[in-house]
């Protein structure tokens, strides 16, 4: 790995210098070719328990659709998480719909009724035994969870972008404020947290951290505050990051497989993108939701996430900060958390 | 409006303090609802010759599908838009189709045999006098394009956002560094102009700036550089802003309706989202493509977008980044660029 990262950096002197090289410029690696030659060790396999299976009803043309749901490793959400189990086993959702599409914004599926003043009384009764949650939840104690250490040890991949934004300044090809710190607009600190996009409110341990809503993540629809949601109701993001939300709503999870079948569902012309009653067909039914680990051991989905804190996840989220591949011509210089995302793929032997 | 923007800075007061008051807390207004109030002389009115109206195929139910693109107004990558006016004029839109939907990416549209290797000389001849632009030309001299008092009128949609920021600072709710900068990871600033999300390399009129990769933009597809692309080949941004393609590739404007019909179309199972030989059914037909200007003056669209250097957008932008409806309980004390979408709407007597 240490000779791509070196081919890189040459590349990188060769773009953003207009002085003659003896050597010819060599193509640096897309960030996906990095992923690509990741050693197995940086793979960590998702348990069984984190997966959901949830089964859409086939689409038009009869072809099925199957959406495979991740949802946050302790010690985030843990609470929702739990609940969100108990709604699976209990077949709660068997049978509710996608009932919310929302151009750049959300894709929204539960009760049907749920939320609607006209069908008071028809909503489905929720399982015993729900968890309550409150805002208190929506971030965690940064010094509760983790070592400093550790954390250290995560903001690597940040550190490495940061380097190249310092040599991008010397090469003063552009001017870049900041260079040396993890820039986030919503937040003090942002980076990569045992494999999930987070940003906290100040650097230090006595912070409150949370993880942040990127295109792709789960997060718990609820009503007005003090209510902190169930997990009844869950939506994904289907737009820019919508980052107004982090620390507003429950993150639970993310879509690790078939995000197209949400994303390209027809949007709803109703406020907030709910389907209008003359719309109600384009409601996507859900046939079922399991908890991968309650499935036939043939039928269990298996996928893994590259580490985090791993040196091959370090040298793609400074890639994706610095595009060096043959099609860019202009490394960014950086790149918002959101416009990293995550490896996730199937586990080669799943 | 003035009355509204006092009732939300008392509303922040109260949300981020402990300390009991003595009156109510006021509903604040959400963003929609400050551009609501803007006065008729904060929007401008879109000029027709910027307007393009894409006439898609209607859908597997027959309903028709229109989507309106504004063009980049003068002085952002004019040689495109020159060109794409002439592609228009020619006819030369009118029969290709949209080949690639990648999600949380890009839709492309174009000669269905463009860069396909296997029709060699089966590709759509080009206009003749269309304009070769460079890489020079992603960027403008900031000097060149503006006195510096208008750039100044313009910055005060976020200096507005740097003061709320500060005052959260004091609440002690929550750290926050560099809050008097409009934070950007991938620029030195960012901020709104004559309409347009853009960043520039620096602060000063020596720098260069360009408009940014924001949801619904539309850019230029091109092949390896030096080629920067004729226009022949579109595409807007369906997913998270990929701010990495700024300055590597021309924008040239916006979807300011029907962005549902783009972002909801199936996504391509190929390489890069194009939809393979087996998927060439999903294409979508364009059927025409038109500058409204050159339509009889009834069949005209009228659009108007909110003036970014009014008083209205600077209280839009900055509820916005604090967002403080009832819905939400914790405001973020920032925004990024892209989150801040600029207000079109239909022109009242239009």
């Amino acid at each position: 790995m240490n000779k791509h990262f070196m081919l890189a950096a040459s590349a990188l002197a060769f773009t953003t210098s207009a002085i003659a090289q003896d050597s010819e410029p060599v193509a640096a690696l897309s960030p996906n070719q990095i992923v690509e030659q990741a050693s197995a060790e940086e793979w960590i396999a998702i348990p069984e328990e984190d997966l959901l299976v949830m089964t859409l009803a086939p689409d038009a043309q009869g072809n099925p659709r199957e959406v495979i749901i991740q949802l946050m490793s302790a010690p985030f959400s843990q609470g929702w998480v739990e609940n969100i189990r108990k709604f699976a086993r209990a077949k709660w959702y068997d049978g509710i719909s996608v009932n919310r599409v929302q151009d750049n914004y959300v894709v929204q599926w539960g009760d049907p009724n749920y939320d609607n003043p006209e069908a008071a009384g028809e909503t489905k009764p929720l399982p015993e035994g729900l968890k309550v949650l409150t805002e208190e939840d929506y971030t965690i104690s940064k010094r509760a969870a983790f070592a400093q250490a550790m954390l250290r040890k995560a903001k690597r991949g940040f550190a490495a972008m940061a380097e190249d934004a310092k040599a991008a300044l010397q090469s003063k090809r552009f001017e870049r404020r900041n260079a040396t710190t993890r820039i986030d607009p919503y937040s003090a600190d942002a980076f990569f947290q045992f494999g999930w996009p987070t940003a906290a409110d100040g650097e230090s341990l006595q912070a409150r951290m949370w993880p942040v809503h990127c295109y792709g993540m789960v997060g718990v629809g609820r009503g007005y505050s003090p209510d902190a949601g169930s997990g009844a109701e869950l939506y994904t993001v289907i737009g820019h990051a919508p980052r107004h939300l982090d620390r507003n709503i429950a993150v639970v999870g993310r879509i690790v497989e078939g995000m197209q079948y949400l994303s390209s569902l027809p949007r709803g012309s109703g406020a907030l993108g709910f389907y209008t009653e003359e719309e109600f067909a384009k409601r996507t039914p859900i046939l079922t939701v399991r908890v991968a680990s309650d499935l036939p051991a043939n039928e269990q989905p298996q996928f893994e996430f590259l580490d985090t804190e791993s040196e091959t996840f370090t040298k793609y989220a400074e890639a994706r900060a610095n595009r060096r591949d043959p099609f860019f011509i202009m490394p960014a210089g950086g790149a918002d958390i959101c416009n990293i995302p995550v490896p996730i793929r199937p586990a080669p032997n799943g």
